[in-house]
């Protein structure tokens, strides 16, 4: 007999600290309120790195991680490098794929709906003429990206195409691309 | 003596290479249409993984990989997560340093310019109450995001910031942010 109960998950997400979170920042706005930050050195040509840790949140710098994470953009040889990690464009699909997943699982755990399997792929084509300033009239960054999602579930057809349709205005690195944000340059 | 001279090379980019890839896609725009790619799979909660290899670009499918790119996405204790990796904001962060990085060396390197230090730092605030459905008139994503950019080189200041200016027009990942950019989700 344990002396405590297990904690009660579903889809892998803790079912009472997803509620008292959830009810924290209903009771205190201002809790919502995120700052993440990464820092990055260019190695040389197209390989750069990227430090990640600290971040502000629910009203105090988060203490949870005792490493950075580090991760490398490089560049293909058709885009004059050596292949040294995936490059910058690929890591937004990558982040992009990640938000939309981890945002459809959240509101289908509060939804009571329990996840079997979900898979996305993503592609998004780019006009590298804007980035290489060859023609001025083409667009820079990615034109259009397209998520496909393969996902099973314990709910109808009908309530999965709500919780995606849901989960795709709801997720931030979704919207972070599909409306503009503003980004400052400085130098320093 | 060398039979054969050694590559030139300015900010670790292949001069030659440089010149050659911009000649080829000006004559043959169509050259410069890319595809990236990646794939995804939802593991637990907040924990998800994504394989990043092929993409289409110069008129072919890119040979050069010989295996997949693997990133984990997590989330922090405070979001329901293990710290299993940066989560998809951070990575998003990574994903815009390691883009203007690269675009301002590689817009230096064809202006002439040897570089020889570029770090940023990035910070950007989300309000989560957007991502957790708790005030319909929350923004959703990044409301903005700073990049700090220290950079040292054999040019001017008033070179260095039209470089940054440029740069930050001209990078991939920026403009995705910057501009509003369509996402399409489907189930499949």
């Amino acid at each position: 007999m344990n002396a405590q109960a297990p904690a009660l998950t579903r889809n892998g997400l803790d079912l009472a600290q997803l509620d008292q979170t959830i009810n924290l920042l209903s009771n205190q706005p201002s809790l919502a309120q995120f700052e993440f930050r990464a820092s990055n050195q260019w190695i040389n040509g197209g390989e750069n790195r990227s430090q990640i840790r600290g971040f502000y949140g629910v009203g105090a710098e988060d203490q949870s991680r005792s490493a950075d994470f580090v991760y490398t953009n490089g560049e293909p040889p058709v885009l004059l490098g050596h292949n040294e990690g995936a490059n910058p464009v690929e890591y937004l699909l990558h982040a992009l794929a990640g938000c939309v997943t981890t945002t459809t699982v959240l509101h289908a755990t509060a939804r009571g709906i329990t996840i079997r399997k979900l898979s996305t792929r993503l592609s998004g084509t780019i006009n590298l003429e804007g980035f290489l300033n060859l023609d001025p009239q083409a667009t820079v960054g990615y034109e259009s990206i397209r998520i496909e999602m393969a996902i099973e579930a314990d709910c109808s057809d009908q309530e999965l195409d709500e919780l995606l349709a849901f989960a795709k205005d709801h997720s931030p690195v979704c919207n972070t691309v599909c409306r503009p944000v503003p980004v400052m340059l400085e130098r320093v």
